[in-house]
């Protein structure tokens, strides 16, 4: 069980987990409340889109659960984390399509490759 | 010369502060192009004017030194600095109103405080 | 009530400011475990430090709340936030030291300058 | 051509991706001078052990580039970039191994994915 080089389905799916990693790691942290979050969305969409092999990035945020966390909160704000959106990206690398999406999932942000279209390995 | 509290005009001072390292170091390292520049932009604007005590964030992003930038380097975007911006910032603290704002000087992003006006110091 | 330029020790509060939200910000969001714990606040010391007028950084990371944060939440490391750090800063501006803090107060990671000491307002 | 589930070693490398994202966009735009590189490699290196998956980190910053660029700078510090420093990581992810770096080419600091070990696709 030898080192290889990656196939290109691989490395069209470690172009995707960039992605991932640089949204959320860009933007955490960032003030929001619902009136600035389509803003916020908007910015993150298009920063993420400048990013090589990244065709489209759909952010939702999810305006209700941030207004009870400040509701529950000390502030009028609260602070982005992964538990206000989902994220859904395609990454086209090369002959390969990749579909990821970032969901909370029994309250981890969990980031998946959900479909891989390609050349790659099976077809 | 002994340790004192703050006057009402220096806590509003450090409130501005608080907002200038936030939008920078929230920010930077965002992947920007010309065409994303206003999206980020005004997702900054917005996302700032969420903290305690900011009363309005105008951010002016240079495109035609991004294009250059981006022209010079290795690949179709950059990433946000203090060299493609230039802010300006109002506080409200109590009776006290802190103008502030960040632009190059000689190559540094300086943030300075321009003005205050207020009943703390000197009226 | 007209608008004039700061005094020495206004513009020394708004530079402690700015160390405040830059630790927040550029950290805010970083992986996080009591492991890791100590290695993390070390280096936020020392980079808030490169920055001008910041005489001393101490930051006091809580690793019993993290422990707690880690059981209660879906993974073995949490997200470094205020409610696990306190921190203690020396700014040094011409004749004018300030010194301020971030602390927990009802939930919120309150920044506030503590002290000023200078030749700035009163003497 | 259709769309299908992320073999093992895909899944992998999007976690390898994943840390690169994090690692990159959490911690540029830091305040760094070459008596912080270490401490903020190590801080670095072992924020990022704490994600799922990642087996180990290797963060090389490259002091007498920092210095340079200090040098011609207007500054007594810099802010980290992809420029200053090589990164080598490795990704258990069940039964494959990912061994990803990132260095400078052609001044883009290129991410990829130099070697998969795995029971995946190629054996």
């Amino acid at each position: 069980m030898s080192e290889r080089a990656p196939a290109e389905t691989e490395a069209a799916c470690f172009e995707a987990g960039i992605k991932f990693g640089t949204l959320y790691h860009q933007f955490a942290g960032t003030p929001i409340s619902p009136d600035s979050a389509a803003s916020l969305a908007a910015a993150m969409e298009e920063a993420i889109e400048n990013q090589p092999h990244c065709r489209a990035v759909r952010i939702d945020i999810d305006t209700d659960r941030l207004a009870a966390a400040i509701e529950e909160g000390p502030a009028e704000y609260t602070e982005l984390t992964g538990e206000f959106m989902d994220v859904e990206m395609e990454i086209a690398y090369e002959d390969t399509l990749v579909v990821a999406e970032m969901h909370l999932e029994d309250g981890y942000p969990l980031m998946e490759v959900t479909g891989v279209r390609g050349s790659g390995v099976e077809r």
